[in-house]
C-alpha cells in the first residue's frame, strides 16, 4: 500500500490543481482517476482532420484563475469567430438572419420584456452573497421558488419567456423549472452577470485555447508525472482522525488527507467508512448534474462564412439550443458545434446517435440552408451517459438546498476535503471555478 | 456462485413482497440485504420495558395492501389512542390545550385560510394522474413551481402558512420549498387527500400493529427462510440480455432478473455494469430523501392521560413538529414519540443525541407541563444518518423531475426492475406503497 500526504480523487481541473499545489508545497500526492484520461469535463477529440472539443472549450473576461494557469503553462488563446451575421430560429420555426441577434427576431414588446427581465435578475443577483448564498438577504424566499416561477410572474410575453428559457439552458444545461431562484441568481453573480455568461465577444464564449481546453489539464498531469494514476476508480474512502485510505479495485492508497474532486453526484456514490454526516449526504442527494448533448458536425470547409454567417444559431423551437463555429483556425475542415440541453437533452438521450444526427442536421439546414445537409461527419457526446460524469455542465441547486444544506458544501468531514467547480464561489460550473476550488482545497490540507 | 431466477436487492417491504410473490409462483429467489435486519424503514426496538417503533408505525383507511398483508400474516392492529385533548404550540410559543386542534389555536381568519388552502390543494390533487403525473393537465406549470410558492401566492396569513408548513413536514419530512407543486399534489392524491394524510381517527395515523409494523416484515422474512441474506450489501449489478450478476463483498449471485428495492438515492449508488441510461441516472440524482429524526421519550407511566391529554402536540414554533402517545396498550411504561423534520431535522442532526434530548424535553414541558421533565429514557433515530436509508419518510420530487424524468421511474432497464415505495401509484412514501410496488415488480419479472 502506498503512503502519501494527500490523495486526490479525480483528475479534472480541480483535482490536478490541488495536487499541483500540494506537490509545490513539498508534500507527496497521488491522484486517482477513474477514466483513462485526465481533464474531467473537457476532452479534445481528433476526428476527420478536425480538433473537436467534446466538453468545455471557452473562456472570457473575468476567468482569471484559468487565464493565470493557461499563461503559466504556455497555452495561448484565440478568439471565437464572431464576425458575420447570426441566425435566430423563432418559436414558430421561422429563421431570421441578423447582425444583432434577438432584437431583430422578437417583436419589440417581447424583446423589451426580455431585456428588462435580465436586468432585473442582474440587479437581484447583485444582492447575493456568493461565498455564502444562504446568508443573502431574503435567502429563504428566493430559495423557496424556482426561476420558472419568477419568469411566469415577471414576463408576460410567451416569446420572451421562451427566449429566456433557451438562454437558461445554454448556461445551466437545465430548465428554469429545476432551478432555485436563489441558485440562478448566485450562478449569475458568480459568473459576472447575464451578459457575461451569454456573450461571445466580452463574454464567457470569447476565446478558445490552442489545442483545446483539455491541453491545460494534460500539461498539469505531465508535470505531476507518476502521481496521476488513470483507470483507477476509487470505490471506498475509509477515514478516521489519523488519515484516509482510498480503496480501488485491487489496491489502496493511505494518506493523511483526501481531496474529493469529482461532481457531487459522483462524490455521493463513494462508499465512505464511516458514513458521511447527514447534512453532507443530504446535500449531495440534491445536486443533480444538468443534461447536455454536445454535437460536432464536420464539413469540407466552413462554407457558412462565404455567406457572411458566423455559424451561430439561437434556436427558440428546439431541440438544439445554440450553435457556434468550431473550426480550428488556419487548418482542417469546417466544424459547427452546438448543444441539446435540459428536457430536450433528456429526450435526445433516448435516441441513438444516428437519429440525433439527422435531427441536428435538420436544424442546421433550417438555420443555414441546404449546404448544411451533407456533412462529412457527425459526432456527439451525451455527458449524462458518461459513467464518470453523469451530467454537465455542472450540478445545480433545486429549491431549498442552498438555505437548508449550503454550509455542508465546502465543510470538511474530518480529513476529507471537497473540491470541484460546484464548490467554487466564482464561476461555479466553469473550469475557472474548478481551479479556484483546487487551490482552496490544497490550502485547507496544507494548513 | 448461486444461480436463481430472481435476485432482490433490499429486504424492506417492497423487496420481501416481491420475493414472496416470486417464490409463490414457483421460481427461485434470493434477497440480499445490507443491514443485519429486515424491514427497511421500520424497526421495533425494545428499551426500558417499552416496545418502540424507530420508523414507520401507523396505518389507516385506504391502506388496503398493508391491511391485506397484515391480515394474511395474522398481525392485528390496535387504535392509536386519540381520546383526550391535544396541545397546540402557537407560532409565538404559547401552548393551547384544546379538544379540537388548530381551530382553537389560530385566529379565525388564519384558520379559515388554512382550511381553504387545504381544500384548494385537494381539488387540484384531484386532477393528478397518479399513474403518470407527467400526463396531468397543466403538468409542466404545476411542476415548474414549488408548494412554497403556491402557499405564498394563496395564503396571506403568516400563521396559516406556518401551520401548513409544519403539516407538510409531518407528511413529507421536508419543507414546502423543496417540493414540486405537482409532486405535492400527486402525493396527496396518492394518499387519499390532506385529511387522510394528517388524520388520526379516519386517517393515516389511525392504527398501529401488535408487536410493531416491522413484525409483518419479520414474518415475511421467516417464510422466505434462507432466501434472505443479511449483512450482504450489494455493490455492483452486472447485467446483460441474459441475466444479472449481483456482486457483494466476497461473493455474487447470478439471476435471470433483478428487482432493486431500495430508496432511489441508494439505487443511484450501486455500480451498474454497463452504466444505466441517462434518464434513469438523472432521475435518481434528483430524488432526495427527507430529513427526519424520530424520538421516543419514556416515562414511568402515561401521566398525561390523568390530565385528560392524549399526548399529541402540534408545534408551530419548532423544532419538534408533532408528538403522539406511543405507549404499548396494557403493558410497559408511558411513551411519547415525535418528529423533528425538514430543515429543523437537518439542524438537529448536527447536534448530539444528548443535546437533542434536552431540546425535545423542553418542548414536551412546554406542551404538557412539568411532569415531562424527568423521563426514564430518551432515544432517537436520525434516518438521514442511516447508511442504508439516508433519508425518510420517502424521497421527494423537486420541481421539474416528474415532467422531465418521470417515465424512467418504473421503466425496467433490461433485466433490472425497480421497486420501493417511491415507485408506487398509491400511498407513495408509505409501507402500503412499498407493498404495491413489490407485487408490481414481481408481476413484471414473472411475465
Amino acid at each position: 500500500m502506498d503512503e502519501v500526504d494527500v490523495v486526490v480523487v479525480g483528475a479534472g481541473f480541480a483535482g490536478l490543481v490541488a495536487a499541483t499545489d500540494v506537490l509545490s508545497a513539498g508534500r507527496s500526492v497521488v491522484v486517482l482517476e477513474a477514466r483513462d484520461r485526465v481533464g474531467g469535463r473537457t476532452e479534445t477529440v481528433r476526428l476527420a482532420g478536425a480538433e473537436l472539443e467534446a466538453g468545455g472549450q471557452w473562456t472570457g473576461p473575468g476567468q482569471d484563475e484559468l487565464a493565470r494557469l493557461a499563461s503559466r503553462l504556455g497555452v495561448p488563446t484565440f478568439p471565437q469567430p464572431a464576425a458575420g451575421d447570426e441566425v435566430v430560429i423563432r418559436p414558430d420555426g421561422t429563421a431570421v438572419r441578423t447582425p444583432a441577434g434577438l432584437v431583430d427576431a422578437l417583436d419589440t414588446a417581447a424583446f423589451e420584456e426580455l431585456t428588462e427581465a435580465m436586468a432585473a435578475l442582474d440587479a437581484l443577483a447583485g444582492t447575493v452573497d456568493v461565498a455564502a448564498p444562504w446568508q443573502t438577504p431574503d435567502a429563504e424566499a428566493l430559495d423557496g421558488s424556482t426561476l420558472e416561477s419568477w419568469m411566469q410572474a415577471h414576463i408576460a410575453s410567451s416569446d420572451a419567456r421562451t427566449a429566456l428559457r433557451i438562454t437558461v439552458r445554454g448556461i445551466f444545461a437545465t430548465d428554469p423549472a429545476n432551478l432555485s431562484l436563489l441558485h440562478a441568481l448566485f450562478y449569475v453573480a458568480a459568473g459576472g452577470g447575464w451578459m457575461s455568461l451569454v456573450g461571445t465577444e466580452g463574454g464567457a464564449q470569447q476565446d478558445r485555447f490552442e489545442g483545446g481546453l483539455q491541453e491545460i489539464a494534460l500539461r498539469l498531469a505531465a508535470d505531476l508525472g507518476d502521481a496521476v494514476r488513470l483507470r483507477t476508480p476509487v470505490r471506498r474512502l475509509a477515514h478516521d482522525a489519523h488519515g484516509v485510505r482510498a480503496e480501488f479495485d485491487g489496491g489502496s492508497v493511505r494518506a493523511r488527507w483526501a481531496v474529493v474532486a469529482v461532481p457531487p453526484t459522483l462524490a455521493a456514490r463513494l462508499d465512505y467508512v464511516p458514513a458521511l454526516p447527514p447534512a453532507r449526504d443530504q446535500l449531495t442527494q440534491r445536486l443533480p448534474g444538468g443534461s447536455v448533448i454536445k454535437f460536432h458536425v464536420v464539413y469540407d470547409r466552413p462554407w457558412w462564412r462565404d455567406q457572411g454567417l458566423n455559424g451561430s444559431a439561437f434556436c427558440l423551437d428546439g431541440p438544439v439550443s445554440v450553435t457556434y463555429d468550431a473550426t480550428t483556425p488556419g487548418r482542417g475542415p469546417g466544424v459547427l458545434t452546438g448543444f441539446v440541453e435540459g428536457a430536450d437533452g433528456v429526450a435526445f438521450g433516448r435516441l441513438g446517435q444516428q437519429e440525433r444526427g439527422i435531427r441536428v442536421i435538420e436544424v442546421l439546414v433550417r438555420a443555414f440552408g441546404d449546404d448544411a445537409r451533407h456533412p462529412t461527419s457527425y459526432v456527439d457526446r451525451d455527458w449524462s451517459a458518461e459513467p464518470w460524469t453523469r451530467g454537465c455542465y455542472g450540478a445545480h441547486f433545486p429549491p431549498g438546498a442552498w438555505t437548508q444544506l449550503g454550509p455542508a458544501l465546502r465543510e470538511p468531514v474530518g480529513r476529507l476535503h471537497w473540491a470541484g467547480t460546484e464548490t467554487a464561489t466564482r464561476w461555479m460550473g466553469y473550469v475557472d471555478g474548478a481551479i479556484e476550488s483546487g487551490h482552496r482545497a490544497a490550502r485547507e490540507v496544507l494548513a
